[in-house]
């Protein structure tokens, strides 16, 4: 049993303290919060320690891995810190915003064997790694074509909206990780656009945007195309969708339960789906931390790295970049 | 090209004759009914003469073949005239709600090699006969359970119903026949209940019923359940689920397009199912004529006969005597 | 936190046990099993305390309640000590397979006020739940017919069938729950037939049936068609369907996840469903246990209790002599 | 009935020309192609005159209309020969692969009232056009997003390729228009990308693309997005789906039949898509004739015009300009 620490008890650390607590291969050693009535609170639900800092959550003795859920600007020096504790480390997406800090951190941690796993939650969902294995596996051919939705049920309070370093750091980012996941190769190439239409006055505001569509091309033409709305009041909509020479795979939306309504006026009506990530991505969100226990036991890298979190973040300044000038914007470009 | 005559012009009458123009391997020779109005208006709209009677109709030279749309009580009848006019039939169900008048048709007809087909339609719709093709193809390995879902959109008219016979020989009898066609054996026994919820004073009135359920069995335990409503708000309902050692093969209702529509309240709604036969069985009554035509072509008998025809009708006959003393009922006691 | 003793630690109690030890209004006090090493391992996987006879669980002063998972014969035994030791009760299904018996248990425990909850746990799957909903609601109108589609993955061990009392008391009784849960009414008349398909050596062999089809009717003429098979090869198969005046409310089944492979010769192709009972009913065996916990909390019956694990037992034996005599049975000829 | 002259005897052609013939609305005046054996034949069938040349087709008294699908170069020739004889006219696109053409031809017919529809078809298809109506409807609030997935079952003779003007003009052309139907806002920017993924040779001969995404914007910010293949091995992929502030609407592909098997191995597979445009528009060819029809019979323009061929075109100039230049091109730059 892997003893893991959990920094951060905001609503997703709650739950990764929850599943960590949970989980037949992992155990809750005790929580971190900048906000000690918080962390008290999730640690007393849980039966466990509230560290006094994440400094204490990363070195105590009864911690053997730690998983980072604090705000974004934080990630990286707990990471460095982590790995000068030499242990290993889940981390929530994004490692930072600045892709400068970043680098600084890849250099600082250079040569560390420790296990660093990316939250990249959304590989583990059972349809999504289901298509991904379909492609791997040659189950429709040479693949050609990705196509990412990802919609928001509803827009993000304000105040997250301003600290969020824009939605392609945000949002996308999640996306342009998929895109890569089913892939299999690299983007090269970069082309985004953002439109303001859920709330064009936040979005003013802060020049973000709440629509965007960005496409992509590997050096070998593959195309991936990623469609992003802050909105869908129908609820939370992930889909992927992959063509290839041999067929095509789908990973769907999943419904809530079983059930259909036929009335006079229409047939086949379905309930709205489940609202968010908590929900939607629930068995997707265990088998990370299965796979970061996984990874850890067998002294292996994880299957979705830093590095993998550095490429979504420099492919979402890359659509940044794409938006300011109104072209293709080559990765290589980007630092 | 087939030449038919197409005796009676109401509603089934009037899709026929516009199907045997249309076909590309039949003629329409000309069209018959007992109002001479109706007719005058179907051969007009068609260009095709009237003919004065049903026996002028079948007895013409211009007429290769007949297709008998009339009233019921009238399909044995014109049965033994073509028969002894040399004229190939596709006869409307069923041949007569008296077993023993389609029995004595049979005796007056027995040893003629005139091709003779029921009007069966449903057999040639597809979707059942892909699955019924994935039975007899050995996709579901044996056959275990069959069950047909048969629903009408709304209850018919009164008058339709007074004379219909009863639901057993005017409704189930299509689905008696869809029974067999997946079954591969002859039913056995029959167990039948009916309820009056739709209409129930009309129900009342007329000794019938409009919500009934079916249970028959074959000599090696194959079953087979229908399930009938005069009304299904939401759309013809029609559906065959066939179960196997193997697996499974459904036909599903056709949506009458590909539209659905998300909002706040509900995914994935469609429209209602088509309204009724004509619509839904567009395609089947099309390859129906093809396979009249063929088949007299070829000098074969057609893919469904008059003993389909009188096999259904006992069945229905043994579904009456189920309800009325409320037990199973060999077949073998239906004469 | 209501603190269970759960009796029985074989398939589906050791998933009771994992279950009242995760949910949030439950605590798992302890385990027994006439198999002390099995309640041991269960015990030390959970740290709960492993009870040295069922009395002992049930007396101690360390459990609130019990959850009875042992084997049939010893349910109603257990229900008559818990009841006399003033514990609320979550029994599963069946009470035992003698009515005889079941009618001696409830006239033991006649006027007790202890919350009695039979594990009928379909009800509480959301899909299911939520057709209930829509019938209640009216959204359907007046309910005209019920279709209950049961069929397990794959045939059960010979020793199971052999001790399982028959399949209308081990399978068919959840059905018959289903049914009066969906019909709002009792039903009056019962008939049922039975076919060796399946493993047709083992059915003859134990005087059993591996495919059955149930036909109930209320006294207001609802109709209610049970199927089931021992043999669903392409997973468990759990639908419900209801039509009623104004629609049809359907609970369909659940894919495992959402993804589909499209290829040159076929679309939209699917996995198997989920292969069983913990799979598919896993939220709903969640939501049983808090249900439970709630009815405790509230000093209320449980929504589905003693008399319903007697009727659903009436209806099979009701089941069994329509099979026997070819008939329809009235319930009221069962005891 | 509007008697209608067709003028081209191609697959396409002949497929209208039978459908002209069925229509209840029109009757077929005659037919003309350039290789008169392929309209002796047509005309052969469908029992109609061969005219001896277009300007003979188009003059003749016995032609009420004209509809035109001869080979494209020659569209702009045909149509101002009907404006100048007075024939309304049914075109097939594009009007010329040429927008200085298209221009002429505007300019050379700027004043006439005669009605001038282009071949559009896919507006016609029901479940896109309940798409299309549920957007204007507001079913589904302020429309944010459009996406068209457009995809042919397989790659065209390379001959074929040749000849048709590239992708854009040839393929995407249909998409642009769609998008447009469904946008309600003419689009102002134009993004495009394409690859060499399913016949790289034949591509990289003809400078062409089998394989692009576009991208496009209206002034307010609605987004347009186009995904197209030359080769959709499971059938003919033709969706749309379009997201709004209130729901989403999507027309989803059209199954051939309602069949669908299950097995140990896979669930709800269903057959390929309908191969290709013929059987998959039928419905939507169709009711192009009527609205030509009923246009003609109202004396208004119908729902499609001339003006929409040429913005169609534009578009496809756009796309082709932002594929060389790696930029988002404004429309008003094209022309």
């Amino acid at each position: 049993m892997l003893k893991i620490g959990v920094l951060g008890c905001g609503r997703i650390g709650r739950m990764h303290a929850r599943n960590v607590a949970a989980h037949p291969a992992t155990k809750l050693a005790g929580v971190y919060d900048i906000n000690a009535t918080a962390a008290a609170e999730v640690a007393g639900n849980l039966g466990v320690p509230a560290f006094a800092s994440g400094d204490e959550a990363i070195t105590s003795p009864s911690v053997d891995a730690v998983l980072i859920a604090t705000s974004t600007e934080t990630h990286a020096d707990y990471i460095e810190k982590a790995v000068a504790a030499g242990k290993p480390i889940l981390c929530e997406k994004p490692i930072d915003l600045s892709l400068e800090r970043v680098d600084l951190c890849a250099e600082r941690i250079r040569d560390t064997k420790i296990p660093i796993m990316l939250g990249f939650v959304r590989r583990f969902d059972a349809g999504h790694a289901a298509t991904r294995a379909a492609i791997r596996d040659g189950a429709i051919g040479e693949l050609h074509q990705v196509i990412v939705t990802s919609r928001d049920p509803g827009m993000a309070p304000a105040a997250y909206i301003e600290g969020s370093g824009g939605v392609f750091r945000d949002m996308t980012i999640h996306d342009f990780d998929m895109a890569r996941f089913m892939l299999g190769e690299e983007p090269v190439e970069v082309f985004a656009t953002g439109s303001r239409l859920v709330d064009p006055a936040l979005m003013e505001r802060t020049g973000d945007f709440d629509t965007v569509t960005v496409v992509m091309k590997t050096a070998s033409g593959r195309q991936a195309i990623i469609n992003n709305s802050r909105q869908a009041v129908y609820g939370y909509d992930q889909r992927v969708e992959a063509l290839g020479s041999a067929g095509m795979a789908v990973s769907e939306n999943r419904r809530p339960h079983g059930a259909r309504l036929f009335a006079a006026e229409f047939t086949e009506r379905a309930e709205p789906y489940l609202n968010f990530f908590i929900e939607r991505y629930e068995q997707a969100f265990n088998d990370e931390i299965g796979e970061f226990a996984a990874a850890v036991a067998e002294g292996r890298a994880p299957s979705v790295g830093f590095e993998d979190g550095r490429v979504a973040l420099a492919l979402a300044e890359a659509a940044m970049k794409s938006v300011r000038e109104g072209r293709i914007v080559k990765v290589s470009e980007i630092g």
